[in-house]
Order: structure tokens, then sequence, then C-alpha cells
């Protein structure tokens, strides 16, 4: 077989050999963000720019957490990791202090795939026919299918923190309350198309900043 | 040239040219559905067993009212028309009484393309950032893209005919309402995850046969 | 429960909630018509200049009939309606006088599914083993499968209405005659690739605008 | 670093490692063409019954010419290479007689890569705006975007052969004569949509034998 | 606006009101397992037998450790949570001991999010291009791009843990070492098309089970 | 009837035929190289620039040999011909000379459809539980499943040609000794993650350029 002179041959003749098998790579498209991005996701830099700091996000902590909900969210997504582009997949990590939640939304386009960490946290998502909870722990993964409207809620004795997984690169987030009560659509037609009480309506808009 | 020659030979040898170029087609899949479906379709009727009424629905004129929304919907996708099997398309037809409505809802799975067909109707869909808003009138068409919440009122002096058609053969229909109140899902939780007053909550899930 | 405490302490708080559970929308890439289309779509138009006026389209009415097929066409695709960027569905509305049509073409990329408006439609298409006819009318719904040559005759009294929607926000639109006798391919090479006769072809090439 | 102690230690290990990072196989589905299709391919052949005989096809070589194109035609899909299931591609060999020809026809699903491998051969495609032509030669490849008739003519002195793949597991086959002249659609309604002589049409019918 | 008024009447009404705006899911299709799988994703369970069981994971925790790599590995996909299927998403865990190590692999179909959670990893993959390096620590994602060979050490001076979720809700794994010498592919052809030495090759057989 | 008279109509009536009517095509996307790739293929050429040349490739005859393997490869892919831009195919001409070889490699997205041209050819491909093997001949047609590791030798008494087609118009090339020892990941990560020795490394990055 004489395996050894092949490769002493081949040490000798590598310039005519790289031409003809040389590797190639397409698996990937790291974002240009500076320029318009498609349907499918942004531009490609240029290979010759792209490094590990392209795919490598640091600061996957405990974001600071809000006093309302008692909820702190960190999102690596194409806009902070630019290496995401194309590839269909994203993360974000929640830390809930003790009786805190992650409010009732939705992403359209994403499956999301929790991972329990720390504490207990009840978590639910409602279809148009069932409504499925589960009390999760570590060591529990619940995968809440794209579109369906879901929650967490720590209903254990410290903090709770979730990882999770999306199958988008830039999933959409549609938080409920922010949908109906922090924009400018009249009170009048989002009572007359929920039949929400005008006064409940009116309240949550105060909360949410929204108006008419 | 003498195309006609060639034409005379060919019927002598219809028999042998047949098998070599018959033409074959792929491009559709009618629904079987006696079998399970699978994620993107359900498996095919046997070819020999498609006929015209595979790909005909008939049927599509105004559903019954409801009373309480003026409204009525008739659908047509892949369960009433299998042809449409793997094809990414549907459509409904909406017929909404003086001051009718079909209250806010969302397709996460689908596009829709309204078309304005009869009187004069207030669309509008609600993104994370912005509300879009529109009276239209008939000729008007008006997209509305996947996974946005959005409404239809008729503010016409006269009964609404709306078309429109889904990105979807098969979409979801999220109505806000029966996803919130129409299940039993405790009020406790869904008041901690969208800050709805219970007494809200109560008095529509009363409406809409929720329980807890 | 105290919800009410909640959401008053909510109010004071919501500078500091609002970053942390802010919605996000990646639902929709509104079409910059000024640059390069790609394979899946236009890049997406600035969403700081998206207005309602990119989702609706004016003027969905009966396009100038054309005296030989008797035949007006409006079409709503991405290039009038630039809202339809990626998102895969588009409409046209099909206006036929008495005895008009729609002449044999076809949609290599899109399904079409038609809804006859009103007078009396005979609407057919030829798979390579079988032609699929209906005598249609209003009420009637009909998909046509992506890739499949159909035609529509109105055979009723009077001006004939159908709505129909495309699988894609800018199908190909492939009509027979054109495509064979519009352009400059010789006639010796059309006739020996169909064996229609020289004179047919001449004289439809004449009609058609064709040459050579 | 010691290598060739883990390596020791690891074949004495070996039962242990297996279940841990054994490898995982999920790239192919090889279809088992007793069950129903589905819109995106067959169901797949449990995997142990899978052997290289799923992946070959012998017989590539010319088929047997049609008198009347002169033409002989040899397809490898789905159905007679059952490894393609799923996977997007598929092959096919024509052997094209002196002044023989692949008739004009369309793949609505499939592009078609053709390599010219013997003879000089005329090879155009139509698009809606223009007619593209190559007089093709060993050693050309040309590239027939999905969806465009097209057509090919041997213009050499000898036998031509090409080879061709198409970016489908099992494309569709229109041959324009065979849907315009093969089957029962009447004369009147055929000549109605395409402007075609009737006296054209009852010629080719015969030919291709079509009724009606 | 006499919102109550209205919702009283719905109460009364709601029987005729279910049937013209009832929701309608189809999210999500959970795998029916003992069904053939199709290239797309196993056939859906029935909806009716779906439970929140179906969604749920419970045992994502330390697999048992290899001692050769000082490895455990939990994986969870579609065929231990069937709620997975066709969404695109799956995940696993690693547990590294102490100069642990994943061996290099490929996941082709599937880019690899990785979030490091105990410990330093030293993580790196091979684009043919270049090769891309990460010391990483609790803190840090890094995406793996689909198809890329990678591997992750454990350069800390406790037990590294670290998530990884895939864009494949059922990803291959490709182990470089099983590949090459784990199967019965003869030495003499391995060695022929890698041109690594036969008494390499015959070293890892012996390690990984190899023969021939 | 009477199509003449409609034809001659047609005729004086062109000018208002054309603008209802007209074919439009969107089936192809021309690359221009020039611009930002996507992630889903180039941005197109204006049509009005795009000629026979963007579809046609003159050259795909046998690549010089490099000497070590006794190999010619020509690839015909997006970068070379641009009007496959988006349209899932490609292909590629390898030539082996006597005892020529095609060394171990994989194309993580992209279907490998081999054509047997001249001579015998030992392909085989290596799953994760099997390897499958055939000594191919001139008239085989080869299925390699994307993903999957593979090789070609030349067993015959005479230089041998393959033709291949993949389902990717820019597949990835990953060349196994490329990757494994052509560049500067250190010896010692590679023999942790390989259990490669450390010699053997050495010997084959010497030959392969690696360095480290």
């Amino acid at each position: 077989m004489k395996i050894i002179h092949i490769i002493l041959l081949f040490a000798a003749l590598l310039s005519s050999y790289i031409p003809y098998i040389t590797s190639v790579n397409n698996d990937f498209c790291v974002a240009d963000l500076s320029l318009p991005n498609t349907p499918l996701g942004y531009p490609c830099k240029s290979e010759k720019d792209v490094t590990i700091d392209d795919f490598v996000f640091s600061g996957f902590v405990a974001g600071n957490a809000s006093k309302i909900f008692n909820l702190g969210i960190t999102f690596v997504n194409v806009d902070n990791l630019p290496g995401l582009n194309g590839l269909g997949i994203s993360t974000v990590r929640a830390d809930l202090g003790v009786n805190g939640s992650v409010p009732l939304h939705s992403h359209p386009d994403a499956t999301e795939l929790v991972i329990i960490v720390e504490s207990q946290v009840n978590i639910g998502f409602i279809t148009p026919t069932k409504v499925f909870l589960k009390d999760a722990k570590p060591g529990d993964v619940i995968v809440v299918p794209k579109g369906q409207l879901h929650f967490l809620v720590n209903t254990g004795a410290k903090k709770a923190v979730a990882f999770a997984a999306f199958s988008s690169s830039n999933p959409s987030v549609q938080t409920l309350d922010l949908l109906l009560f922090g924009n400018d659509l009249s009170t009048h037609v989002l009572s007359q198309t929920t039949l929400l009480d005008v006064a409940q309506i009116q309240k949550l808009k105060a909360a949410f900043g929204g108006k008419n």
C-alpha cells in the first residue's frame, strides 16, 4: 500500500494539488447589519472580515429585573449575534424573581423550547381547543409550538431561571398587554372587537402608555 | 419541412411514441382525509380516484350570522376542499351586518389578503410598534401580514362583504376572546399574566364559556 | 390578588419595564422596490418609513377589456402592493364579457384559487393525465394546482367576474399564445418541436407580434 | 499527551462509551413506494431494510428511440431510485438521432441542468419576455430555469447524447403536444382559448390520440 | 357603547356564536412514533389524544459519563419529546468532567447554539478556510453553523456543563471517529481516500469496533 | 366558431390586447455577483442585462489532474454559471486516472447524484450506522444523500469519468484531510478530540500545509 510514499510525494506536489480539491464553505452567511434586511435574512458580511466574534455573544446573564413583573430578560438573536443570520435559531434567558412572571405573549414564527434551570415554574400555553399546563422544575424541558399564547410564573420560593431556544434567528415577540394597551388604537374599537370593558381598557392603557 | 408527412407517420407510430415522452404530473396531492395528517399536509389520495369534485367547493355564500357580532363566516380550506392539500392557499368569506365586526384575532402561520366587496369596512392590524388602520371600501385590497392581531368593523350603512385569501391551506385561527376566556385557565393565573381585572375576566369567562 | 395595586405600581415603573419585554416584530418586510430583487423577495423598506399605504391597493376594479378576448385583468402583486413582499400571496380580478375568455396559460410557481362572483364560467385545467372541467357559478371556489395549463370561458348571458388568489407574491404568467407566437423563435424550430403547421404558426405569429 | 494510553483505556471501556456519543443519521428517508405519497415525498422505508440497492439505478443507457422524434429518453427519479426520496434531485438521459428532437415541454417545479455529451444540440427556452438559444456542443452546460418551455434539437451529423439533472426528485413533465392534443378537451374550447385553427387541432388530436 | 348589554346578549346567544368563529389550531403535529416517518417528520397523533406529556421531557440532567472522554450526553429530540415533530428545534445537555471533551463531530442539517453554564470550555469549529476558536465561560453563547466539524474541551478546573439547541427536531450526529473507525469499510480503501496510515487505522478500528 | 375572424380582428387590436394579458416571468434571478450574497442567494441582475451567456458554462471538460490523487475536478456552480442562482442545482465532472480517487469528503447541504460515464468506480458513503458500497460501471447512477462522507476510487484499467449533480447551486465541499490537516488547529487539541496519534497528525499536517 505504501501510503507513506504517497504522503511524501504529496508534500512535494501540494501546490498542484490544492486548486483541484480545495474545500469550499457555503454553510453560513454572517449578517452585515448595515445593509437592508431581506425576507430571509441580512446580506452576508464579506468572508474575509468574519472572525470568531461574529459567532459569540458574551453577556448571557440575568437581565435587570423590571419591578412590575419581577422579570429580567436577555435576548440573543441576529441583531446581537450576527453569525445566527439565516440559520433559524436564537435564545433567551429569563430570570423571574419570587412571584415573578413572563406575561402572556406569543411568537407567531418561532417554536420555543424552554429549559428550566432553577426554582419551580408554572408554564402554560393556550391552544384554541385546550390549555396545556406544567408545573415544571429543573430538569424539565417544555416545547411551546409556534404561534401559541404562553406564560411562565415562578411558583417556587427562590429566583427562577429558564433558558429558551427559538426556531428563528429573529423571532417576533407579541406581548398581549403591549399589543392591546400600548398604542393609539381607539378604546371604542378595541372594546367593540374584544368585548373588554371600556373602563378596563382605559385603566390598562394608562399603565401601558396607550392613548385614545 | 413536410410536417404533414411527419404527422402521418406519427399517427401510425403512436404506440411506440407514448412510452418515451409521456407527460408526468406531480404538482398536486389531493388530501386523503381518512389518513393521519403530517407536518406538511395529508397523504395523497390515489390519482385514479381524483375527480373534479376534489378541486371544487360549492357554497361560498354568506354564513349564518351570529347575532352577537352580526357576523357570518364561511371557510374554504383543505378540510372541505381537499385539492388544496400542500398548496399553501385557502379562502374565507365574511358577511358583516350593519355595525357587525370580526373580533380581534390572528393567524400565526398565514398572511391574509382581504378584498372588500360591499359596504365600508374599518380594518386594522396591530404590530408591536404601530397600529395600521384603513377605512376600506369596495375596490380596496388590504394585506394583513401573518401573525398580526387584526379586526374588521362594518362602518357602512349596509351589509358588508369581504373575501380573504390565506397563504396556508389550513390556517390556524386564534380568536383573542376565545383564547383568553373560553377555557379553564384559572382566573388567578390569567390575571397575573395579563393584568386584566379579576372581575373583567369573570364576566367574559361567563360569556365565552370559560371556567375557573 | 390586588391587581389594581400592581397596576398602579406598574404605571409608576413603566420606564423601567419597557426595555425588558418590549414586543418585537419581524413578521413582515415591505419591499423596497428601488433595490435589486433577490431569489426570495425584495430587500425591506426601513420600518420607520412603512405606512398603511404599503399594505393597501386601491383600484381592484374591472380592467379595460381587450376586444379580442373580451377580457379585463387587474393584478395585485408585490409590484403594486409592496406589503406582500415575501408573504407568498397575491390576487387578480378577471372581468369577462359575454363570450369572453381567459386564454390558456399557466403559473409554474403558484396555485390559483378562483372565486366565481358573477355569471357562469367554464373553467378547466389540463394535467398530463386528465382534463378537469367545471361549469362554475357564483358561490363556487375552484383550485387550479400550480403549474397546470388552465382557462376560463364566460358561458353565461352577462359579464362574468372572478377573483383569484395566488400562492406567490409575484406569480409568473405564461400565456401559451404569447410564448409560442409572440417572439422571434424561428418558425422552423417551432414547427419541428411542436408539430404545428408552418402556416398555422405564421398566422398566429402575425397576430401576436412574433417574427422569423 | 499519551494518546496511546487513552486509546488502550478506550478499547477497554468501549461498551460504556457507545451509548453516549453514538452517531445518529437522519439525512435520508428511502421511499417506501407501497405507502401513499405525501406533498413532500413518500414515507420512509424502515432503516433496517435499506440496502445499497436503494441508492443505485442500473440502466442509465439510451432509451428505445421513438421513430417520430428520433428520441430515446431514460428517466431516473424516486419511482425507480427510491433513495432520492425527499432529496430534491433526479436525472434523465436523452439520446437524439440525427435530426431528432426533444419536443417543447416544461417542468413547472424543477430547474433542468443540461450537459451535452455528444454531437451538437440547439437548445432553447422561451421566457415571457425573450427566447434564449444556444448551439451547444460537448463541454457545454446549460441551465433551464424551472417553469420555462424548452426544447432540444440535434443539429449535428451524428447521434446526440445529453444528460440532465433536475432540482426535484420527481419532476413533472408537461409536453405541450400531449397537453393540447392528447386528451378529450373539446376542439371548440381549445380553439377559443388558444386561437389555434380547428383544422390544426383536429389534425394533431388525430396524431396524439385526443378526442372531441 | 353599552358593552355590558352586548355581553349579556352574547351569553344568551353563545350557542349560535360558536360555530361561526371557533378558533382553529394547526400549528402543531405531535409525532405518532408508531407510524413510518416522512422526509419532513412523523404523521400526527390524533389531536384528542394529545396531552401536556407530549410537550414535556423530564430528565434533562447529566448523562452517565463515558470514562474515555469523561463526557455525559443527554439528547432531547422528537424521539423522546414527540411535541417537537415538524417544529425544527431540539436540545442536548453535555457534562464534561475535568479534561473531558466532546470529540470532533458535525450535524449536517442543524446549526448548534451552545450555552456555557459551568466551568471553562474551549470550543472550536473548522470551516474549509479557517478555524474558529473560543475559550468560553459561563455567560457565553456560541453558534456553530450547520455542517461544520466542531468540538468542546473542558479547560477549567471543575466539571463543565453546556446546553445546546439545534435547528432541527432530529439532528443527525456524525462523530468522526465512529464514522471512520466504527464500521467495516476496508482499511485499504480508508487509507487510500484519507491518506491515514494503515497502522493508525488499525489501532483506532480496534478501539471503535471497526473491522476489515 | 369563426376563429379566423377572431384572428383578423385580433391582429388589428393587438396594441390594446398586450397590456391586459402580457406574460410575466419571475422564475429566475440571475446572480449579480458584484453584490453581497444573502442566505438564499445573490441579488438578481437586472432582467434587461440577462443574456444566454448567463445560462451557459463552456468548459465542462477534464480538469488538470493532481498527481497525488490522479484526479481532475471541474465544478459548475453559481460562481461560474450565474443563471443557477436560487435554483438549487449545480454539477461537477470528475476525471480519475488509473488508481485515482476522490478523497473522503462531504457536502452538508447537498445531495449528490453520480453518473458513471467511463471505467469502473468503487463508490461508497458512510452513514453513522452502515457503509454503503457499490462497484459501479457506466450506466449506473448512485445517490449520495446530503451530509454523508463519501469517496470514489477508480478500480478500472483506464481513466474514469463521472458526472455528478448537486441539490444546491453552491454546495459546500468539506474534504476531510483539508479540514483536519490543512489549518492551524493545534495538534494537541486535534489529537484529544479525534484520538489520532500525534505523529500521524504531524505527518499529515506537513502534507496538507497545516501548522501547530
